[in-house]
């Protein structure tokens, strides 16, 4: 059975796992999923620290896996999952890939993508913002807390 | 011996190299390659098509093998030197990567980064463009005519 907004919440709980992996191994705690007709097709986490590379971003990991699943690089009809507001590197790549939706959670008032434009997304793209934002955020927060 | 600016087209012409070489593989032809202490210790060309991954940009291959071969995510040491202005994916990579400068060749008025926010860089970044940029962009251009 599936009610209003379950979906939704359902997958950012599913990105929130990975954030928490994220968090588990020492990375900034952020998680992201691709969904294509109601059905994860890639999960991933920030790995910068494990793979010593910045562009190891959990969207962009994530990007990549769908595409290889689906033996496509346009990803038109899936939605990406991702706790936080991505940075304009991945929201670059969310355009490149011609996605459906995105969905985020907390807002990242650094480093966020709509700090520069909100045209960077592809036209066709949604953006649905705030979905558990507080956990989402919370778990940052925690995070850069436990460094200092 | 070296003169003044001979680093700069030397290195040019190397990613011009990989640019060529996308070309024949029938890749967008975007060369690039990142220098650190006056080597090359990372060459790359777009793969979106063979990868079919809209994120095998030649400057996030090339900044992946870069940190590969130094081991470290911060590439504050390293000059990338790219074909075509990078669009904001990539100039997002670059400033991740703290990279000490950018060089690039062609302007892209339609994806290029300098058409969103010049502040998309890292503010410790220098920046060079139009080196060699008819040889960069008439392959772009050629590329293209040869599509239709």
């Amino acid at each position: 059975m599936k009610g209003p907004g379950f979906d939704v919440d359902f997958f950012m709980k599913e990105a929130l796992k990975q954030a928490h992996q994220a968090y588990n191994e020492g990375e900034v705690p952020v998680g992201a999923v691709v969904v294509c007709n109601e059905q994860i097709i890639a999960k991933s986490y920030n790995m910068t620290e494990k793979l010593q590379d910045v562009t190891a971003h959990a969207e962009i990991l994530a990007i990549t896996s769908a595409s290889q699943y689906l033996g496509s690089k346009y990803l038109t009809d899936c939605t990406i999952y991702v706790t936080l507001e991505p940075c304009i590197m991945c929201a670059g790549a969310i355009h490149w890939g011609q996605l459906h939706k995105i969905v985020y959670g907390a807002n990242d008032e650094k480093r966020g993508y709509t700090n520069y434009s909100e045209k960077i997304l592809h036209n066709k793209t949604k953006v649905v913002a705030g979905i558990r934002k507080e956990e989402c955020g919370e778990l940052m927060t925690k995070f850069f807390k436990d460094k200092r």
